[in-house]
């Protein structure tokens, strides 16, 4: 990192700061002084709260980090694309995964029949939520672990994978035990507890950025769960807060090449939540899959206008299929590729 | 609520939605035909998911919601103000109660001689970490429970009560042990598992508002801990998320009145955090005040440049007491009033 | 609109917004009483202003508008979409249109290579700047008439239609005289004087989104343009500013679709300003056209490293000719298409 | 400034940049290499296109500027306060000068009567729009001319010096021939000609923050008009947009301590539009005098219900005097003073 100094800060106020440096095992202190300002750099693997004290102590403008704060899900020490695998299926590489379900689980029927319409218009994974995050505590909160057993049951019948959230660390065990992929919601993704739990396990972990996370705090909230020793993350734009009020949140697409950039862990994009409208949904999953996005989580209902939650932003299966030839076109003249479908 | 239908609707469209409503028991349609458009009123208690299927409806256009939707927190069933008390002290009323302490625990000499000099300066409540929750896995993440017994006992020494943070419903029993007041972070303020753990507890919760939350959902997430059978809730403005890199937040000043005409709970104001820069600290402290703040909640660390974390934003003794005069001076002009300084 | 009662209000309070809407000619008040609220319906023609005066009113707790405030450039009124001429270019069609050049007309040699090379990668309009907003008063300003006498110049040459930024109503009629296209930045999008003149122009006007505007402000202000006389405006996504630092702007993708549906006008993306970072220009150019844009602008520029403005975002000619290959393929993906390259 | 190289960057890469440094009149470069990257600090004035240059060469991570942009308008090369005298009025010093009167001018009657009862409260200078800045070109934009002819005529009769909007610089000569200040508009912020326009005039120049405008874009506009000659800008906070929908903007009280700490020049809150709801401005008033603005901009009208614009957000006569005894009461307490009532 980099120490600014203010302008017309005194001679031992320098001194003092790279004492302070150079006081620390494995640190040193390199300065230089410009027509303005004189600035000091710090050489070596300094602590994120070393960033902390150097801005308090006297004399000190402001501090400038250089290196990135995670290391583990940063791209600088692992170049090349993790795939991970769920199954037969791989993500990360050129398949486009297309991973689709309800919002919630509430019926056998419901849900088995839309993972069977799903996995016949070419979707790989099946979602579906059994614990569900609600804003109003008289909201419908998802069936439990009874739906986790019909998830699971659907799964096999279909020989999907199946995937669904997690909302506290109590519940970590027994949502790993029925499902292949854990998904870690929106409003957890600075949960440090239950990133740290979830770092415990050995399923791929689906983490979606929050309404209002920048990609460094994503990327680090990623860190977390690589540092509890698992290191299939599989990050989740699914859209960000602003003052427009037209859609429930703005899809940031551009976090897409982005995260790319900036971590070697594969990205996924969730049109359904990122635009709260359905209407919006084929146009904006076609949209990030040019992109360049591994994978789409869709949500999908018999009948979305009964739906207990989220209704208006599901697609009907009608309306999926007609989605997924159009992701099949667009993955197509990107140089990825889709399941076709076996209906 | 009001279903506002497309321009052009057909009347079968109308008549669905009609029925459909009238489906409902306790439910009843009451329609009004403008020049451009119909709209239909929803009269009766309609449940939050209610809304969803309607919006999803052939000819709707939108769903404007009328009645709030938080019944325990809002004003509108409790016009008075609700005053919280905890040991000798009442929040939420003509008193502005200020907490105070270090943002980490870190040894008990720090803690000691913090609290003692907080509450020479008139701080009422002494505050400090134990479970912190940190955006790097790699940065201090506090003492755990060694630092909830030294808070218990630097609250004992002091005749303090004191308030700390839970980030997990698995830490609630002993945070609640050692602690007067549990907070919830801003990170979990829509981790609803923990806040329907900490509807159980008899200790009144501090409740941060998130970097993204808004007003309704924050009086929601306090609906959650009230539903759970706990009505004894704080609300604390701490800053939001905008666009602005000056400042770490922008504390929401006008959230306080704003607050108080939606709800009858107390409101404080956290300007430690809503800036993330100590030097701005007392002025935004005094100003939130002025505003009708019912309390505060100030950082203070007897040597802020070797604070393990939020350095930049902690006072030294020192500015503390010179913020309290300060504080007290706007109190009397609004108003209300500050417990006098002892030292 | 909707008059929604405070809860508790009179009746006599009714009584008087009933007859305050009743006393204007051409309005009537439908009463509406729910077990909660009192709703009045406005129905007739009533201003913007005379919200505000409801709104004001004793015992009113909101007003609820219904109806979309703007009328010509909503797609209620006019269904079709709209395509606009220019030269042989058709924008608003099957046809994704893009238009490329150089931030700044820097000189002849710059513009005239740009020009020849966009158009030889499939280029239908040359973009260029001669009046540059600038945050900073000692950054280059533009080459003022000389630049809009040049980038004419270079489209007669090469027989591109070009397109030219106007920043002061004093300066519309020498920008209209010199270009085909012209452009009302981002900073002026609610810039009224300048919208009313450009209104009187006969030349269609592309209007870029502020970057904190919403769908509603942006289409008023394409009313203002409209209602002074000129039906012919291309409206164009430029991204807007949000918390994240890594992008220069959030690029609102999901803006395509959405405006497509609330009005008729052609709309068109702008990853160049959107992203503010070359290297994510051509995924989000992809992007833009998978999501329905009816058009391209992007900043090309023949050395972007010596560029005297927005260098880090401009492509060099071989970038912008790969990236051309990439938007006819997703073109062709999604039923749209793009011109040939002729070299 | 200073170049961050990327990691693993070659050392011809390095060369390059620092003889492309050096190869500028006046700057020179400094080399650093730290265990992962290698960073050039950049000697001399450096123009602000120059970042741009260097963003873009091979090798380069990120470029981080270090010396503030704005020079006229920044505390540094200017350490004391400017104190800016309108008439008899000094803004800047000790006294918190209140501005009051309505949003539009409506008619004689209408601003005399508010004239009288705002400096019988205590106001020090009357303001009221003449030309007014609206979303809909269907709302009533103010009376021009006219409208300037009364201000001027009630601030003669009541000895008030005025204060009201341009918004384009054609109109710049007529505005400044009938003010004393002449205020720039929230949508004008960066309308660069017409900082230009009024960089000419003698008058002091009220400039307004844009909802969406960083402190270095407000203060690098304040530049805009210092360089063109005219050094007395007075800034106004007036709310930035977010995702909070409950007030029309939220006051970012912090602005007013910020800009403090960044510049000499004076600041003062408009709690009015700050809030866009007339019972929140008396509380926002009180809250920015305690975090020490300057001076404070207030809508008042005689009878709001019935104001042509701004009305939900205008105080009547009655509640702009209460609001005027708190002011007064806050003042006091934070070392600042208020005009006394004269009535």
């Amino acid at each position: 990192m980099i120490v600014v100094m203010e302008q017309g800060c005194s001679q031992e106020q320098i001194e003092q700061i790279t004492a302070h440096i150079e006081g620390k095992p494995g640190l040193s202190a390199h300065l230089s002084s410009g027509t303005e300002r004189t600035i000091i750099g710090v050489i070596g693997p300094a602590s994120p709260d070393f960033r902390n004290e150097l801005e308090q102590m006297p004399g000190v403008n402001e501090v400038v980090p250089i290196s990135k704060p995670y290391k583990l899900a940063g791209r600088d020490m692992h170049p090349d694309d993790t795939i991970i695998k769920v199954g037969d299926v791989s993500i990360g590489g050129d398949e486009v995964v297309v991973i689709a379900g309800p919002c919630s689980i509430e019926t056998e029927e419901q849900l088995m029949s839309t993972a069977v319409a799903v996995k016949n218009s070419g979707a790989r994974i099946l979602r579906g939520g059994a614990f569900k995050p609600r804003s109003s505590p008289y909201a419908f909160r998802g069936l439990g672990v009874e739906g986790l057993k019909l998830l699971s049951k659907a799964g096999k019948e279909t020989g999907l994978p199946v995937c669904t959230e997690v909302m506290t660390s109590e519940d970590v065990d027994v949502v790993a035990e029925y499902s292949d992929i854990v998904q870690i919601g929106a409003r957890n993704v600075q949960n440090f507890m239950l990133l740290d739990t979830v770092g415990k396990l050995k399923q791929p972990i689906l983490l979606k950025r929050g309404f209002a996370t920048t990609y460094e705090e994503w990327l680090l909230s990623a860190e977390y769960i690589m540092a509890g020793g698992n290191p299939n993350v599989i990050l989740c734009e699914r859209g960000i807060r602003t003052f427009e009020t037209y859609t429930r949140n703005i899809l940031d697409v551009a976090a897409v090449p982005s995260i790319k950039r900036l971590s070697h862990l594969p990205i996924i994009a969730d049109p359904s939540h990122g635009t709260g409208r359905w209407h919006l949904v084929p146009t904006m999953a076609l949209s990030s899959v040019a992109a360049g996005a591994h994978g789409l989580i869709i949500e999908v209902h018999p009948n979305p206008d009964r739906a207990l939650s989220d209704g208006p932003q599901s697609l009907t299966f009608e309306n999926f299929d007609k989605m997924m030839h159009g992701v099949r076109a667009v993955a197509n003249a990107v140089g990825t590729h889709v399941a076709s479908a076996t209906s």
